[in-house]
């Protein structure tokens, strides 16, 4: 029967995702790298840190003048100076001396351990009492110890967090090469479909999905081009998904719900050369109605039109597609962190396909509770009152209350 | 002793915090508002959808026409008409009488259902054959079922995620009110410290808490503007801290974590008028010597040098009090969704402070194990590993192998 076709499990799409390539890069100044990802392995040229530094406010010493010592019997020290921050000092301490040294600032030759200022006591200007018997190393960290010269400290794949601009501007890598961001062509279809703009008459629609499928490409680092409006007629999604080929390295459309359409959608594709079809329908619910392709080696993603089918579904299938062209490591595209929660009541699902239920996620008394949220898959307003999908297994009929299972925070 | 001060715990200072108030709004189209927070409360004008629409693709008919069809006794129905997509109908449905539909589509008047088109087979050109008995309202959504006209759909105070973008556009929301982003002055201080691009005399260090704490800023939402490095001198201290009181809403300052530059940045603040100080070192590590202070209702916020420690007290009390100016409802602030996972190992900790111990999260057969990166506090290294941090409570002395926490993700 036209417009039937074989529906694959989500794991059968993946794999057959992993035929796109990452982008090529560009050089941004690390200020501009937060959420950009490395195509590059960064390797550290120096030792960090380069001198021996204090950890704490305090006195470096010999670390054995300090044993035995206690609050009756302290060791004796005499003073010999003080190195100041961002200094360097060829003062060398040698047994029964000490210098005073802040956080940070560097233990000099001689010392293997500072003792903190609170187990301290001044007897005067030049003697000092040293409560607490220290080890080496205590209270010091030597040099390379964060990070040795040489040493691969960033991998190629790795998107940059604070943390990691932080290691590379310790290291002096002031610029870094980083894939470049996929733009995604956005369009929207269906002769309902009118924009937010536009005053609706009796059984026309705004457009949702424009807005909820741009700002999830935005949030995982792509650059969203919308194309407009494409009525369900071959000349208009044939001109728009041209455009979006021509403009981007992704397109998605949404719309297409309906058998028809997509049947619509997956003919246009076929008169563009090179294009493959890798999949119609998935076992996933809801948004059963999905069409994966290859044009030309730029992956093309037709959602169904109904705004909740469509989120899902992008965020199945669209941000895993963003994530390879943004070059992103294999362990990350297919890495999410889940959180685990119980059913608060008993949720029903039909065996045969994945089931996402929409959930509110509640803590009480330390366990996490997921409230089923129960709507049909066109009402938008049960997405905004979720805050995660809850995962039923395609084998299975559906959760008892307090049963746990994982849940995608959205 | 002079530099010494009642250490307070998270809670006490999160307390002191609630004397911010969010800033002011302005109005955006809502293609710009992703991850902007409400300032208005957004009532729909409207039913949700306008008019009854099918969700499947089938034939719109009267429920109590197919009671008792099967697949050898199916319902014979007199096909009418079609409804296309965009478009409204006049046609009425009576007894045994039905009208095609599409996903998306008007359900016409008198009827009340839709069965799948998997369900049904034509007979003749207006002849249709149902074989699944449906309810009333099966594969319906009715006028307001998804939202009703004059409903609160989203309040003040709540973060715009992309399915509240769908909601607002379905409802024609095009402009919405927001509140402005904070601004926060990120300083810089320490003699030590040098700009990244500057070459490193023996002693010096390269300024990284530039590059974390704008980037933070970055993710929560503020407009991070860097002033530079302050020497550890009064009056360079007070002329960055002064600017920053002047362009900002929030100043944070990095550095002064040995006691002797903490004071310092004391006395600096106690020179602006109306400055009260509401906490000067807190029971957590790292990153025990933090200063938070309302210098004439803007928060100023001291971290400590360690970029590590900085990134942790940042995390603790940066974010919240940026969201609190950010203008987010009261229990988003406070709440932060949390994951547990196992010790896979034992972690020792000192009681008296809560302790957050760098960790790297890693599942294994469902069960999420968290690897401890042991380090000292200076090390970024370990943070660049780490994904997220593990919580020992203030009375514990540890984690055993195998025993549960949260973490907080990184």
């Amino acid at each position: 029967m036209k417009g039937f076709f074989k529906v694959q499990t989500p794991e059968e799409l993946y794999k057959k995702m992993e035929r796109f390539r990452s982008l090529s890069f560009e050089v941004v100044g690390i200020e501009k790298s937060l959420h950009r990802i490395l195509s590059e392995d960064i390797v550290s040229p120096i030792h960090l840190p380069e001198f021996p530094r204090s950890t704490v406010d305090g006195f470096a010493l010999r670390a054995a003048d300090t044993y035995g010592a206690s609050e009756k019997n302290p060791a004796i020290l005499r003073m010999i100076g003080e190195i100041p921050m961002g200094q360097v000092s060829e003062i060398e301490v040698k047994d029964g001396e000490t210098v005073k040294v802040a956080t940070g600032g560097m233990v000099p030759k001689g010392a293997d351990a500072v003792e903190m200022l609170e187990y301290t006591e001044w007897v005067d200007s030049h003697t000092l009492h040293a409560f607490k018997p220290i080890s080496p190393l205590e209270n010091v960290i030597q040099v390379g110890e964060d990070v040795k010269a040489g040493e691969a400290v960033l991998q190629r794949g790795h998107l940059i967090r604070p943390q990691d601009m932080g290691l590379m501007a310790g290291i002096g890598k002031t610029d870094v090469q980083v894939f470049l961001r996929p733009r995604v062509a956005v369009i929207s279809s269906g002769d309902e479909i009118i924009p937010i703009e536009e005053v609706q008459k009796p059984g026309q629609v705004k457009d949702m999905n424009r807005y909820t499928i741009v700002s999830m490409v935005e949030e995982i680092g792509g650059i969203p081009i919308f194309l407009g409006i494409a009525k369900d007629r071959f000349d208009d999604l044939r001109e728009k998904i041209e455009l979006g080929l021509k403009k981007a390295e992704m397109v998605v459309i949404t719309g297409g719900s309906s058998v028809g359409s997509l049947d619509l959608t997956r003919e246009v594709l076929q008169t563009f050369p090179e294009t493959e079809i890798l999949g119609h329908g998935v076992s996933i619910r809801p948004g059963k109605p999905t069409l994966l392709a290859d044009v030309n080696g730029k992956p093309f993603l037709g959602l169904p039109g109904h705004p909740v089918s469509a989120m899902v579904i992008f965020h199945f299938f669209g941000k895993p597609l963003l994530k390879i062209l943004s070059g992103l490591s294999k362990e990350v595209v297919w890495h999410q962190i889940k959180i685990k929660a119980k059913a608060s009541r008993n949720i029903p699902s039909v065996p045969g396909r994945e089931d996402y239920v929409r959930v509110k996620l509640e803590e009480r008394d330390g366990t996490m509770w997921a409230h089923p949220i129960f709507g049909k898959s066109g009402a938008i307003s049960n997405l905004v009152r979720a805050n995660g999908l809850i995962r039923i297994g395609i084998n299975e009929e559906g959760l008892e209350q307090g049963e746990e299972a994982e849940v995608i925070l959205l």
